[in-house]
């Protein structure tokens, strides 16, 4: 039997970052017929610090892509960096920069944007409240109050454009819903409807797509197994730390959500 | 008397992210002979929180562009969104797309991955370093053990490539110098030509362009007015706290720096 080769090689992990690139790769394959096979890593099990994954990505991160279209392998990391890559390739949710110079930089500034401010204030944020041993009271204000900042400002973005990017669905977009797609499921930062009418109705928008009704899908079954154990033993070496249901004493914080 | 609008309005404060436009900005003005002028935005006086500037970041962050050279003006924000539409604009730093993907894709990963990765490290590390009121022990560990995988990453990517994003020159090192640069003036992150041979070797090839030695000039004179309490009286109310040398307490935390 002969092995058929996919298109792309898509190493992930079910985290928010992998789910940038599922969302893309879904389309892509609705539209376009590609075929991806998705390779697990293990952050728990420090996978993404083998000698085989390094190779991939120095980074030692989740996602990374292979793309075996080509004559060589093409390899692509970091999340906003395969978005465009994709998009350019397919000439898709990325308007083109030769004729439509204005709408492109609005796509890359807010993927970049997401890259740079979004993505670093959840993860901390998400450390913070779930991963770090003990409660660390000033990080996590500290956190708290910048992801509170970015959903404030996404949904004035959004109270005078239909989508992050500008007029039209974009890997601007795609970046920033690999995390927000997670507000359909749980009030994370508090963000409700009511705090945050235009991001709501942004998510009851993408909602309809197939790719994003697959990925909320997995964010549900994740939830499910949700367990800070595995990741709290990257941080501590005491057990009764590593199993405990969230940082130690945050239960006395008192976080601020309006601002 | 009629004033001759320049191409470009840059929007700055002389911290890290706004020299990554400031190099590409003298290098363009040098090849291309574009022209720029600076207005200064003081952080400290919150400033980027006006009205007008918000208007032209939502983000309220430098750095900002406004691009004047068109019928309308198009503004661009997030240093690493700028580097790329200057690249793309005058096809210079950025291999591309169409004709050598492969290269263009490592430049876009490497700038993309500064901003995911070295910038939020580097900026955390100095907010816990120099800005928090009082030490805060975990977070400061956390983040400088996120700076130093970052520099020994680069480190270990210089030591089989000349420059970050590939061969050549590109928007990639430019992303990356904006911070690497204060490395050249004062051993932050204990980061010495001994620790990290190849990073060395790699700014003194770059300190030989033009724009960045310029630049290596600006962050000398930024480092002889380095003064925390502006910065700090963001985060308390207390003069004692404002007025420290750095945050209270900082004495008493050994930091490890080699892995």
């Amino acid at each position: 039997m002969t092995q058929i080769k996919s298109d792309y090689i898509f190493f992930t992990n079910g985290t928010p970052n992998t789910y940038k690139v599922k969302l893309i790769l879904l389309e892509l394959e609705k539209e376009y017929g590609i075929t991806f096979e998705s390779r697990n890593i293990d952050i728990s099990k420090k996978e993404n610090y083998s000698e085989e994954f390094t190779k991939i990505n120095p980074n030692k991160k989740v996602p990374a892509i292979v793309d075996q279209t080509g004559e060589k392998p093409l390899i692509v990391f970091e999340s906003v960096s395969i978005l465009i890559y994709l998009s350019q390739k397919y000439n898709i949710f990325l308007p083109n920069f030769k004729t439509n110079p204005n709408e492109n930089s609005d796509v890359i500034t807010w993927a970049v944007w997401q890259a740079a401010n979004l993505g670093p204030a959840f993860g901390q944020y998400f450390h913070f409240s779930f991963y770090s041993p003990t409660v660390q009271e000033y990080s996590l204000h500290r956190f708290n109050n910048e992801a509170q900042r970015i959903l404030r400002l996404l949904d004035d973005r959004l109270s005078v454009s239909p989508y992050i990017g500008g007029k039209e669905y974009s890997i601007a977009d795609i970046a920033s819903a690999g995390w927000l797609l997670y507000l359909n499921h749980a009030p994370i930062f508090k963000a409700t409807k009511e705090r945050f009418p235009h991001l709501f109705k942004w998510l009851d928008l993408i909602n309809q797509r197939d790719a994003v009704k697959q990925v909320n899908q997995n964010i549900l079954e994740g939830f499910k197994n949700f367990n800070p154990t595995g990741i709290r033993s990257l941080f501590t070496n005491d057990p009764e730390l590593i199993n405990a249901k969230a940082p130690v004493g945050i239960e006395s914080v008192v976080l601020k959500y309006d601002q």
